[in-house]
């Protein structure tokens, strides 16, 4: 058997998340349903970033083993998952051993706010509308506080990590305005769940001036989750881009 | 009783286009209805541009006469039409006569096409997704051809103008790439049934090396729909801009 990576793109509005589901439509489900008719046998993949509900995709990875033939598997897989919302932009074949989570190097999230007077229908799904102006370079200082190797127990949501464990390493914070969106991109090389979404509630609060920048440091040492902001909404997140060495 | 111009936004996705229709969401429709319920009377908009079903729009403007206040316009009116996926950005009041129609000196429409190997679950709606790889130095010297004054007959789709004048002023043409989206931008007076949707479905065969960048001329000489392309899928146009002087 031959391991095979894919990178997905996906609109997850209608998705239930990443992680298979008995009777609701997921990332995985979906997958699973087209590779276990295109390869002719049973398929489990493993993702490189379980995505909760509503959550969107530009480079999800995902592996698993087959030896159905890899140079077809996009334009049909695309078919096939068309009507899920989910688009194979790549298949290669990797390693013996190469695992999608295990193997991934960092994770980079791209959050996008729309940030003007008026809402945009068009951008109604892929991206957080904050009426209220936000200070750009204020919420690009605050972010930097979380460069380095911490305790991201502050931002971490109701599922708690299976090891316990909640220090993660920060690689990369970026915080951008281009015309009236603000997107704000953190590569990690790993994230706890709903991690990005409460830094970027916690952002969006000291952008708007309803906090200081220096409450960034003050939450991370605090350990406690309630001191943080509220957790942004899940259709302004992207799993934009995982990291291997060499790249898939 | 004062003229109004509103600028829209809206997804067409779900709209039958612009015209009012008996038992349809339509974007006049869905407007005179929220501003009924804002102006506590009957309210007949005009619009720049007789968008069809699926079309979206960035710039569409309507005028219509009030003696409602303007100011709480936008918020209020982008909240009522907020399931129907229409936003007002702007509201003005503009002179006596004005007409969102006839003091139009000129549309913009956009039409977005991805163009790359795998298909976009996230521009789904939003842009023509063309496989093969286009041209786009091609295309833009294609469209040159349209500039000024000429009989647009052959880019006319079945509803003619009550008028019966075919003639228009193209007055901007612009076929730009960036990343895996082309962007063909028209500027003119105004816009004959699908003429933008003709061109662009003309633009893309030429891209694609199916017919030569010559024939645009040879087309708009001809006067007949048969010889131009394929009419573009509604879901890659925007109206994008109208120009008035002053702007609104």
């Amino acid at each position: 058997m031959r391991t095979v990576a894919l990178v997905l793109e996906y609109d997850g509005t209608d998705l239930h998340g990443f992680q298979r589901q008995e009777s609701l439509p997921t990332v995985a489900g979906e997958v699973e349903r087209a590779l276990e008719v295109f390869c002719g046998h049973r398929v489990d993949v493993v993702g490189a970033g379980r995505t909760d509900a509503g959550v969107h995709a530009t480079g999800q990875v995902v592996s698993f083993e087959t030896n159905a033939a890899i140079a077809t598997m996009p334009k049909a897989l695309s078919g096939m998952l068309r009507s899920s919302n989910i688009a194979v932009l790549r298949a290669v074949e990797r390693e013996q051993g190469f695992s999608a989570r295990r193997s991934a190097l960092s994770r980079t999230y791209r959050y996008r706010i729309l940030n003007r007077v008026a809402p945009s229908p068009l951008h109604r799904r892929r991206a957080f509308y904050v009426r209220s102006r936000l200070d750009v370079d204020v919420m690009r200082h605050a972010a930097q506080a979380l460069l380095g190797e911490h305790d991201f127990a502050a931002f971490c949501g109701a599922e708690k990590p299976a090891s316990g464990i909640t220090k993660r390493g920060v690689k990369r914070t970026e915080a951008q305005r281009s015309g009236d969106f603000i997107d704000v991109l953190i590569e990690a090389d790993s994230f706890l769940h709903q991690m990005m979404r409460i830094i970027v509630g916690t952002l969006v609060e000291i952008g708007r001036g309803k906090r200081s920048p220096n409450d960034m440091a003050r939450i991370l040492a605090s350990g406690d989750r309630t001191q943080a902001g509220h957790t942004a909404p899940a259709h302004g997140l992207y799993l934009e881009y995982v990291s291997y060495d060499p790249p898939v």
